[in-house]
């Protein structure tokens, strides 16, 4: 594993896959990576905290990560899991504002981090890291406003199919009788993902269990039918409606 | 009224008000200014429709505008209100995608356009441009984020005060006995806007009239206490949640 806060001098594979570098040549990513801050994390610790003055804007290059926002009432909304090449912590870094949502690694993670102005100087010599990034939250923009429109409009079992399925797009294995989602995941999780309640996230995987569909065991779950649930987000035949 | 579908020649004070092209120099407004399309659309037509290429980002500079969405469900949820000096249709354009919403006028509006490859050029001239769209996306981002936290974990009352708050910021009009929403809202509006139904928001406003709180007219409303619809937002006192 990488030393804790260091700065890097060999060039990195890494930054070739990730959205934000694409379109730069071999030589400016190595600029844009010698420029970064590399960091490691233990599971269980945060790369920042809930409320603190935004500095730095991550890509994840190792692990997983949950952005968790405590609501006022006190409960613990996961917001976002973040998969290696992917951004986090950048949306705070560029409205100048403290950080909406803590990050936690749920497994040890590996990160490279760019404070505010060495970002901004980066992007002002490659326009196109600022078209990526433009790219990036626009994209951001729009899966937020699907999950908004789901929230208000859809019934609440469409509505955690499709935070499953989201959730099996990003993290999903393929293993032995299905796809597993390979994170923590608690009915909790569910339940504020989805804008339901403990008992109602239960009650429902306690009926797609007996219909074949999902395996779920104490922070894990196990997609034994992916195109049910397909069939469950998409359009749900009025048979699974009633009252179990 | 300007003409419409025209190039303008001379500078307009206009956007100097406009966050997207805060820190420029006046040259480079004027710049910025003669590389737009000018648009002017009568009450209750469109600037683009739902699903449409997105091809233009344009500026709000007279009139207001609705971002309607249709839902699969066939329910129009209104996404958000543009009122002068706002960007809309950019999400799209940056993103590269179909427009997700239509835009209606619902007086008669003018709004600058300009193209993405357009916008792409004037934004590797003045990266300040680049930088202030940044700046709006994530903040963009963090409303819908705040939006959606409390439609997932907030009772509906508090979520209609938000709501009815949030469009009196934008367009609030102080008037004798109140604030009015200086734009049709209809109760339709509101239930889309907070997921919940037609029915709870008829509800809601009536007891909100019989404690003084608004008067709701058709497509009207006028906020008499805006500071008890503060309190209503920030923290329901249990007395108001008696079925009525």
């Amino acid at each position: 594993m990488a030393e804790h806060e260091s700065h890097q001098s060999n060039d990195s594979p890494l930054l070739e896959t990730v959205s934000l570098f694409q379109g730069l040549a071999p030589a400016e990513r190595q600029e844009v990576y010698q420029a970064a801050h590399h960091r490691a994390v233990e599971k269980g610790e945060l790369f920042f905290v809930q409320g603190e003055e935004a500095h730095t804007l991550y890509v994840l290059t190792q692990g997983r990560v949950r952005l968790n926002q405590l609501s006022p009432e006190g409960e613990q909304v996961l917001l976002r899991v973040i998969v290696p090449g992917q951004l986090f912590g950048g949306v705070a870094v560029l409205s100048g504002t403290a950080y909406p949502a803590a990050a936690e690694a749920v497994v040890p993670s590996e990160a490279l981090g760019w404070d505010g102005e060495t970002m901004a100087r980066l992007m002002e010599r490659y326009p196109a890291i600022a078209r990526n990034a433009l790219r990036l939250l626009a994209e951001r923009i729009q899966e937020l406003q699907e999950r908004y429109r789901e929230l208000a409009t859809e019934r609440v079992e469409r509505r955690v199919a499709s935070a499953v399925l989201r959730l099996a797009r990003q993290t999903g294995r393929k293993v032995e009788g299905g796809i597993l989602i390979d994170f923590p995941l608690s009915r909790e999780d569910l339940a504020a993902m989805t804008g339901t309640t403990l008992y109602t996230v239960s009650r429902i995987l306690k009926r797609w269990e007996k219909e074949g569909l999902v395996e779920a065991g104490r922070q894990r779950l196990l997609i034994r039918s992916p195109h049910g649930l397909v069939a469950l987000a998409e359009d749900l035949p009025p048979a699974l409606e009633a009252p179990s």
